[in-house]
């Protein structure tokens, strides 16, 4: 591959002449210029962003650590962190752990040697320690972390009420919360609060049911849900903690050959995909996923700038009617 | 942060000794050994990877270009992707270009600054000549393309023909094709190809149909699924050419009130998880896209050895019967 002495031996200029020309630094001839960039392009010279990186002590690359890649939540928390990192000159360097702690731990040291300009993690299962000193801004995901930058989150306690008022305000007196089971407490046990805290209101004491896989890995939810429907047979409405959930819950009530939304009424959470793929498409609560990925991407930006940031930065949720409803 | 030169200081080694125990290079007791890795952990030192690659030349990153990361073929893809490249100790550096020529470009260009050691591409419109004298190896994903090093991609014919096989063995005697339409010619199209083939020899001529829309970028399939039914309403059978079209399908039948699988079977491709979030599950075509993703991997692998590799590898599909057939 060319060098920069290459294309300044080209042109009979200096490396430090070229090199200006390169990061557009200084004064420099129209002509000049333009001589420096048909050299470029003549011996095909690509600037070393490794050197780069190397003498600025750090990349523009940020490193995201997610429990997944294929759930439909992350496919697209992933995508709108792609596109708003695209959007400010950064890179993606991406790690799926699964949530085993070991991967986590063992990803945030790759991004410390490959010296990234920021971290976004979303974990439900490392110590706090094990992101302390990291030299780089932490921004967490949908969790608290004590030694985080800042963390990004959506009003979880919101979306629960929203869910709990669109059921009992279309009939329901029997509604259930389904949710995935989370190690440690997480911001999203909240969406189970809002939930009861709305039924209480209402004089409605709902039933609660958490799943025995974990949250986000598995999505084989619909004999669980059938077993739930077939002991709780009043139930007439469901608030599922994601729309995967919510699409298995409507294949659990085809299965027992319960209408929905006309016997059951479904409410899921995300908004994403599959709650647009299934009959009929499901009423959900809005995360606005790509605000927030921004979000994510900004703080890093702010906090490299040395300007200080907000703790804690929490999204208004929406409900989005529906079929299910 | 740490240096080299720091942990060296620290134990009163030179900086070479201090290199080979990080490096696992040449012999150093075992007293040695455990002293500098004690002085590594209590001066936090981080081997610096920039600095590692750019003496190298190479980093140990893989670019992965992507038409879209949401679409759940592909999260499945670069969730398979990361994983192998897990396993062989490579890190994944992600861009999204959606189909757009002049992104696919741009980023193909932070590839070479960024000096991976290679380059997975899944394009359906970028001109050859982009990828020509890249210095690394370029495997091409679904698509022919002559300067790539080697072109991974499931055997679509094979997988147009098992469809046909299915919903004319099931009793369908006016099936169709549905299927995105794209800008060149891929080897998707070869789908089209052997269900024809197939309908043929059972003395079948079935109707194709193409979306508007681009192949993959856009899911909004359900309105033309239903003028298509509306056109055609002795149709029996639906080819679809994704899981995510096979899904809208559904979604239409149910808004004209035709019983799946009972008056209309459906196969989709992909086996993707909308395939098994639906009611009922969708009868599919089966691409093994974690066998794939691994192939990709080892590809680079190989040519960076300097091994010669095949330049197509065609994995054989299969089907997966469910509720829609």
């Amino acid at each position: 591959m060319a060098t920069l002495k290459d294309v300044a031996r080209e042109v009979g200029l200096s490396v430090g002449t070229v090199s200006r020309v390169l990061n557009n630094r200084g004064y420099i001839s129209a002509e000049t210029r333009a001589n420096v960039r048909a050299a470029m392009q003549k011996l095909d010279y690509q600037p070393n962003e490794v050197a780069r990186s190397l003498s600025r002590q750090r990349t523009s690359t940020i490193g995201l650590i997610m429990p997944s890649i294929e759930h439909p939540y992350f496919a697209r928390l992933i995508s709108c962190l792609e596109r708003s990192a695209y959007e400010r000159a950064y890179k993606i360097l991406l790690f799926c752990a699964y949530g085993i702690p070991d991967q986590e731990k063992k990803f945030v040291e790759a991004c410390r040697s490959n010296r990234v300009a920021g971290l976004i993690i979303c974990s439900d299962s490392v110590r706090t320690e094990t992101f302390s000193n990291l030299g780089f801004p932490l921004i967490s995901y949908e969790r608290y972390l004590d030694s985080s930058d800042a963390c990004v989150l959506c009003d979880n306690e919101e979306g629960g009420g929203l869910a709990a008022k669109e059921l009992i305000e279309r009939g329901c007196r029997r509604p259930a919360y389904l949710c995935g089971r989370s190690r440690v407490g997480m911001p999203a046990d909240m969406r189970k609060d809002g939930f009861l805290n709305v039924c209480r209101q209402y004089g409605i004491s709902p039933e609660t049911y958490l799943f025995e896989a974990d949250r986000m890995l598995d999505v084989q939810y619909c004999p669980e849900i059938i077993s739930f429907l077939k002991e709780h047979p009043c139930t007439d409405g469901l608030f599922c903690g994601s729309d995967v959930i919510a699409a298995e819950a409507i294949q659990a009530a085809s299965v027992l050959g319960i209408d929905v939304p006309g016997r059951l009424k479904i409410v899921g959470f995300d908004d994403v995909l599959p709650a647009v793929l299934t009959s009929p498409k499901i009423t959900t609560i809005r995360q606005p996923v790509k605000e927030m990925a921004k979000a994510c991407i900004e703080l890093i930006d702010k906090k490299n700038s040395g300007e200080s940031v907000p703790s804690r930065s929490v999204f208004h949720v929406s409900l989005v009617r529906r079929g299910t409803t």
